[in-house]
């Protein structure tokens, strides 16, 4: 009975690679008996990355406790975002990045936050602290997640060891990580290969604010024509999610990966979205959010702060 | 406006010193401005560990927004065991060994938690992982927090790594720390010095479990007569404090460090406590806990997973 690895829901690359990493990680901790999965399909840049390095994808999990009574969580701690029987199972040790919000536990635990640009930035630091190997393919592999998350070094969430750590990873690959990264980064962003639903449901993350149940996924794009293109098909694929779950504010969040900029569409309790970033929905119904390209650090504490006003 | 760092109320000696050797910890990291405070004042075994070191205590708060808008947290987070305002202010970081529960925040933040013996275990091993300098006094400090909370090394929380540990600060401290453990255990059971208030409250805390609220006291002894002849008058002011704060549960637990065994005194919703330990209260009030030494392993989970039923 394996103790289960995995990230959040919607899987990104930093959720995929962290999984895969921590597992090599707790084997070269001594604990064999592990296996990183994930609770869905890669996305087409995690995909990209994994088929660059040659790393089969994660086998996708829908429960836990039918296969294991041990877990262990990267990326991630929210209840709403994890394994959905995550109550049955007992959780042994979180490397996460992100608030902490809807996360206990019975038993102590081991868990390793940090505020930085990805959970692999951490693993990384766990590999060096105890001294284990680093090969050239995990190195991809973390710096994968790092470029994801922090789009190559540009998302306001990059600290300084962000950047050292991508120069070591540099190191230990031996690929140009930054024509590899921007490679990576578009591979994401082929939005007409993707469905309506696939464009709102892809990267989408539900948070408790306030006692409200709030939405946020995001796109990343090279071009936000694509994206008003399609706005009337996305807008009306959002309204039909939104009144089957029942979210209070669902928004759909464009970044534009190579000027980082956003902009949103929002359905439901849009006034404190508005008053959260003092800007107002347009005649077109998008909202401008200039400079806006990480929702961890440029979304969530705000649009927390307003709802619980 | 420092940054100021504690542990939780009615401070006890792991709590108290991992508070000042975080506040070490920062500083060596460059964080100048943190400050080491406390919840409460010493008790007798925490004194006698600051004198023998010759440490001041940390200066006493009872909130903390009024003079910060930053907090780091060592060796708890609960809401309940805090600071009464933490709401009011950013905790920009968790060094801790216990369950996580009522915990959450509006920004990623620093978590390091490991089930190890005690908060100190985890410091020591974080600065060894920087190469930070543990001048003698500190590692006597931080010994006195890893005996105080393992009893010597002979709680079942008690692991490898704390033994190791134990043994590394003994070669910094350059004292017989098993001598000196042992006589700081032992100053920290003078019960006749101190008030049935102060043995009912001096070490508890307050637990959610099931929605109800337990107050698990904790109390040493080195011998369990001492406390048996004050049983009635402890009872008496339990049932007091119960009625004032409305707790569902009231335990207080005597331990008997030499043997390793425990008794409990109950009020409240006791049948939970009873299915948990299969044990019935006897004829004289008391609640048999044979091999009971730690609140944290042997009796918040148990009790926990019965409340919850």
């Amino acid at each position: 009975m394996s103790t289960l690895i995995f990230g959040h829901k919607n899987p990104d690359t930093d959720t995929i690679t962290a999984a895969i990493a921590y597992a090599e990680y707790q084997k070269q901790l001594g604990n064999t008996d592990v296996e990183a999965v994930a609770l869905g399909t890669p996305n087409e840049e995690t995909q990209f990355a994994l088929d660059f390095f040659k790393v089969a994808a994660p086998r996708v999990i829908e429960t836990a406790a039918n296969e294991t009574d041990h877990v262990m969580l990267v990326d991630h701690n929210e209840a709403q975002q994890s394994v959905s029987d995550r109550a049955k199972v007992t959780i042994d040790a979180v490397v996460d990045h992100h608030r902490v919000a809807a996360f206990e536990t019975a038993m102590p635990l081991f868990m390793r936050l940090e505020p930085i640009g990805s959970a692999d930035s951490i693993l990384f630091k766990m590999f060096k602290e105890k001294g284990f190997k680093i090969s050239a393919t995990l190195a991809g592999l973390l710096a994968s997640g790092l470029i994801s998350d922090t789009l190559l070094l540009k998302s306001p969430t990059t600290t300084e060891d962000d950047k050292q750590i991508f120069a070591e990873l540099q190191e230990i690959a031996g690929i140009d990580l930054s024509d590899y990264g921007m490679k990576m980064l578009k591979a994401g962003t082929n939005l007409a290969a993707r469905s309506d639903q696939d464009i709102i449901d892809g990267d989408a993350k539900s948070f408790e604010m306030g006692g409200k149940t709030v939405r946020i996924d995001q796109v990343n794009t090279v071009d936000l024509e694509d994206i008003y293109a399609r706005q009337d098909n996305i807008v009306a694929a959002m309204q039909a999610e939104k009144d089957a779950e029942g979210y209070d504010l669902f928004l759909v969040v464009a970044t534009d990966i190579l000027n980082s900029n956003s902009v949103g569409f929002a359905l439901g309790e849009t006034a404190p979205l508005e008053a959260a970033f003092n800007e107002k929905i347009d005649a077109q119904g998008r909202l401008a959010l200039p400079g806006v390209v990480s929702r961890k650090k440029q979304i969530v504490p705000v649009l927390t702060t307003a709802f619980e006003k």
